[in-house]
């Protein structure tokens, strides 16, 4: 059995007992009861993926992984390639969003090099899980191999089995790929059945003219790869990027040992599509951030089923949203473990009992 | 000139050159221009209010003010009067949601008794501006006195003024109050002149029967007391509350001293209609935190011309919505203030320029 096959295997249903247990405890703060909205489902989400009815989210890491793509060279993005290993030491030396995000939250940051085109010299802070100097142009024949893609994944799988063994507790998945939006446009126009229009977006600032050859480059790989939904493994690869396959077996691999999870925005949300078509039990255990700017993003979403925490038009990537998001989740895990209950408080209930009683 | 009247004409415009090159430092940073969406929009608002490109909100006060309703005898409300008091005691020995809140944040909690039923005896930790036991029941008559109005207006001007003085760069202001939801309502309705059935809502619980009669209830009392929209302090003294009146004051007293304000929900919301209906000048300066599960908020927001940063169907009052949503603004001071710009990083600037060159 390979190690994907395990791991898909190994992925748990959510835990019915501690989802009840939060529910109850819910019920019993000093605050009418739902009064907490989204936020008290968010809990019971965490208590099921975590199989604790007091969840802790407190050791966190946010895993960002880089890679080139060959479809760059075809003006696909606003950025020329070489920023993408610009952005990767600037995440080292701490300049970027996703730094300042993680001392603001307290996690730590992991930068993962999964094929970036100009050479990064080893670093103690940089993993190195190069799958080649970028993929190829999935415009003109397959991105990878599905060998590496398959690799790509099993990264991903050890990365998030090497931090839950270390005690990470949630991991916030981030990205860096100039032409990144291409490839997740072409692997969620895939796996949903949708025309490259509807969910293919400007990435970091395309003007008209380019964003139309974008559109008529995917549909043209698309038709010419004849690839269809039921092989995600086979879209990820033809299509897809080295980055995205690190996630989809990050995804996969905190599903496996109750890490939860926080996705980000469009290209974290391809590589979620990819994981929960390999591995449906999946789904539960994933969280959305929020909701980008990038059009298809919203498809991303509805195809999950997930509802996103903000939606506040980002469109930074590197898991920036889901970053911003966590604070959100930090508060209300702080409200449900700390909150007083209303015999802890000797706070009276309700007047009117209206058929469910406390 | 009373002290309402100095502080309406100290509120100042924004402070365009701020504004002007937190925009431009913006651009710089090493983000595709634009990709962080309405948190942009936000940390310009920031300097604009604080006048300052670099804008700091890390010294800042949760005020909550409590006061009971008359009106509450009437069953306006899933919970008894006796709540508030017991409540207030909740936030100070730090089991309240509000209080969890305020550790989260590093945030000075400033509780305020406007007029709670119950005695509290005194205690150093909370700041007594009693207007009296509770106001009168608003569907019987006037809820307070014009006088009373304005002292609780003024006295909320004088807690800001002394948190301004104090340093602190921020306030998020709260409320607790049985009841508080119908006066709410009643000064939601009459300042934008919708019928009652259009601005009321479930407030901590009520079924459909309840919930029917407060909105008969309020539409009988506006009638009653031929409440038109000219006179905001009538209004606010008519139909509004303690509490309210202090949240009007607390407006104002930080806009005239150029403290950042997140506002809550729709009682908060209430109290800001107000404020903006005596200086129009407190508009630009607010800022929404959350648009709560009360139908009557989106109304008082369209008003007010705000879009909330979050939307979590949240409806529990003391601020709690605003201090989840403070955590979303610390985010985004952190990354404007910390980011690396493009030359710092020495990362390529866009390959394409698309007419806004960098």
């Amino acid at each position: 059995m390979s190690l994907l096959d395990e791991t898909v295997a190994a992925i748990p249903p959510l835990d019915v007992a501690a989802m009840d247990a939060a529910r109850e405890r819910l019920d019993q703060l000093t605050k009418p009861r739902g009064s907490l909205g989204r936020l008290e489902d968010l809990v019971v989400q965490l208590a099921g993926v975590r199989g604790a009815a007091m969840p802790s989210i407190e050791r966190r890491a946010i895993v960002v992984m880089a890679a080139d793509h060959g479809v760059a060279a075809r003006g696909v993005s606003a950025y020329p390639s070489e920023v993408t290993g610009q952005m990767v030491a600037n995440f080292l030396s701490g300049g970027a969003a996703i730094s300042a995000l993680g001392r603001q939250l307290g996690a730590r940051l992991v930068v993962v090099d999964m094929g970036v085109a100009t050479a990064i010299p080893p670093r103690d802070d940089l993993l190195s899980r190069r799958l080649g100097p970028g993929t190829a142009d999935l415009s003109a024949g397959p991105a990878m191999t599905e060998r590496q893609a398959l690799a790509g994944i099993e990264a991903g799988i050890e990365i998030a089995a090497s931090l839950a063994a270390d005690g990470v507790e949630l991991i916030v998945p981030g990205e860096m790929g100039i032409g990144n939006s291409t490839a997740a446009a072409a692997i969620v126009a895939v796996l949903t059945g949708r025309p490259a229009a509807e969910v293919t977006g400007r990435g970091t600032g395309l003007a008209d003219p380019e964003l139309a050859r974008k559109i008529a480059l995917i549909d043209a790989a698309i038709a010419g790869h004849r690839l269809g939904a039921g092989d995600p493994i086979a879209v990820l690869a033809t299509v897809g990027g080295f980055e995205i396959a690190g996630i989809v077996g990050l995804l996969l691999g905190s599903g496996a040992a109750r890490v939860a999870v926080l996705l980000d925005g469009f290209i974290v949300g391809a590589a979620a599509l990819v994981a929960v078509a390999l591995a449906p039990a999946l789904g539960p255990h994933l969280n959305a951030g929020h909701r980008s700017a990038e059009p298809g993003h919203r498809v991303v979403l509805d195809a999950l089923g997930l509802r996103p925490i903000l939606e506040l038009d980002l469109r930074l990537g590197e898991g920036s949203g889901a970053a911003v998001a966590l604070g959100v989740v930090d508060a209300t895990v702080r409200l449900y473990r700390e909150m007083a209950t209303f015999e802890e408080a000797a706070v009276s209930g309700r007047a009117t009992e209206t058929g469910n009683a406390r």
